[in-house]
């Protein structure tokens, strides 16, 4: 069996006896009850997921995959596709929005060049990246399938070793992209997979203009008629209409729910390659947590589809990670409330009549 | 002139140069415009209060001001009103919501006694917290005013010697309550000032039923028909119908506003406390930062008449400052965006077209 199949077979649903114990205590902590509301609806994930009552939060990474995309050619981003390699060397020097936000919440940000169309194999032999890259960015998906069939599975594959890799060191993942032009194969995959109308999901992704927008719409469509993604299989999708990263980051998310260990997945990118990982294991989405709505209109119909609420809401439209790094806080906030604060009976306080 | 109009004459709106000098940074930081939404927002805030394109944060302290409240004698809350002294003690052993959250972003966590109706003078002598007890409680505000007007003053001038004394050491300020029973005069305090009918305004606090709900919004208008607070008076209204723990966080907003410092307002209780500070000076509101959207449903309606959109909406009911604690982290993460993450020049990233 090959690794995507051995993962999957391994993600199952949460753990609802881990689950229950937490739930045992949080009723009983000293407040209202439930008065943190969410913060203890996570507790419980957190709880369900790891498997145990006192979930170990402390290790936190985010793997920010990058990628090119063929489908530039066609005018579908205001920024030119060299800016993906320029940002990976940003990431390794640590002045990006993601090195900002991951230092402030002591979280492990590792860069990983999945399919960038420049040479980062300098950055790869001197250790400041991971290498696992499936080619030199994608083909232009309006006029062909973005990848080969093997090509997807590799990327999936690479993503799923990565957190293996690097799992005896972190408990929790988060998961970040980098790539020019990659709301454009993302809108794709959420109308592929959810069978909405393109115009319906497509947002300005880092700022197009009205003549922009409608270009990308019918990029997108072009692309779907061209290549008839099979919502069915996942590996289909996602080489006829993703990217090295956003398979990258299906294959993290696969990674960790087959460790029992929560995912924090980022913004439209990352959800988009969540969506990947759940047309290849729907369980992997107990192990999911939403860190943000982006201002991309799509992404609440994928958090809808995902039957997830993300924790904020803050306008954020990076990608990178930097809505994940955030989270992060909340996570841990989650886990220390289960695991900190005490009860009635352990604080000696009057209960409510 | 008194401590209060002298605190008053120093507000002053946020300053617009320093504001400007900000935006001309953040307007060129690597990532398309704006990428990172309300954080920069925030970020452009944080300058204006501080007038300073490099705002400081670290030093964060959240001011949990406590007092009893003679209208529990109308049944208006689920717990006894000993909770209140027994918090006080939880707050100083380190066991509470607060304490957890404070803890994990690096928050000192200040109590103040404001007007509990137990006796708390062993854990003020031993410096465990600071004693500003105006009185044991208020007065059943049912039945005529909660507190004299002299009492409000002190309440008020309480919290704002209070942020005069921490001001060299503390950077940001964050408000915080504890107070069986005041979401009852948090209420009358909203409807008092907005002019709003109580019926719109209320929720179930600590989680009543509907027997006490309706008890709860007769109490609220009775108590407003017996005092007649007058709207340009707040002063008037927080002695008729406040509490001495909302008069002193409303003392805590205009002292940190006279010195510049930006406040961090939690919830339901606290924003009541802002409606208060904003009475007495509306300018206060230029340095207040709304923490999160509560589950009480009159907490929306404050944020309107503030003109301020909250930061989290984590269905949080709590109290305690523990909403302004999460927040603490995304003040942070705005400061570090303005200050630590490179421009395109600096990073040589080549730039949309």
């Amino acid at each position: 069996m090959k690794l995507l199949e051995q993962t999957v077979e391994r993600i199952e649903p949460q753990d609802q006896a881990a689950r229950a114990k937490a739930k045992a205590r949080l009723d009983q902590l000293v407040m209202p009850h439930w008065a943190l509301g969410r913060l203890m609806d996570l507790a419980l994930d957190l709880a369900g997921m790891t498997g145990t009552a006192r979930p170990a939060v402390a290790r936190k990474a985010i793997l920010v995959m990058a990628g090119d995309h063929g489908v530039c050619a066609e005018g579908v981003s205001k920024f030119p596709p060299q800016v993906t390699t320029q940002m990976v060397h940003g990431f390794v020097a640590g002045i990006a929005g993601i090195n900002v936000l991951a230092r402030l919440n002591d979280v492990r940000v590792v860069a990983v060049d999945m399919g960038v169309a420049g040479d980062l194999s300098a950055l790869a032999d001197a250790g400041k990246i991971l290498s696992r890259k499936v080619a030199f960015g994608t083909k232009n998906m309006a006029q062909g399938p973005a990848m080969s069939r093997e090509q997807a599975r590799q990327a999936v594959e690479a993503g799923i070793d990565v957190v293996n890799q690097l799992a005896g060191d972190i408990d929790v993942f988060g998961t970040g992209d980098m790539g020019i032009g990659n709301t454009t194969p993302s809108t794709a995959i959420i109308t592929a997979l959810t069978g909405r109308p393109v115009a319906e999901l497509i947002g300005r992704g880092t700022g197009i203009d009205d003549e922009q927008l409608t270009r990308k719409i019918s990029v997108i469509q072009r692309s779907l008629q061209v290549n008839q993604p099979d919502p069915r299989d996942g590996l289909d999708v996602l080489s006829k209409v993703g990217g090295f990263e956003i398979g990258g980051l299906a294959g993290v998310i696969l990674g960790a729910a087959a460790l029992r260990k929560p995912v924090v997945v980022d913004g439209f990118i990352s959800t988009a390659a969540a969506l990947i990982a759940h047309a290849l294991c729907p369980h992997c989405a107990d192990y999911i947590i939403a860190a943000h709505r982006s201002v991309e209109v799509g992404h609440a119909v994928m958090h809808q589809f995902l039957g997830k609420q993300p924790l904020l809401d803050l306008n954020l439209r990076l990608g990178e990670g930097t809505g994940a790094a955030l989270a992060m806080n909340l996570v841990e906030a989650a886990q220390r409330i289960l695991t900190e604060m005490a009860t009635f009976e352990e604080a000696a306080v009057s209960q409510a009549h």
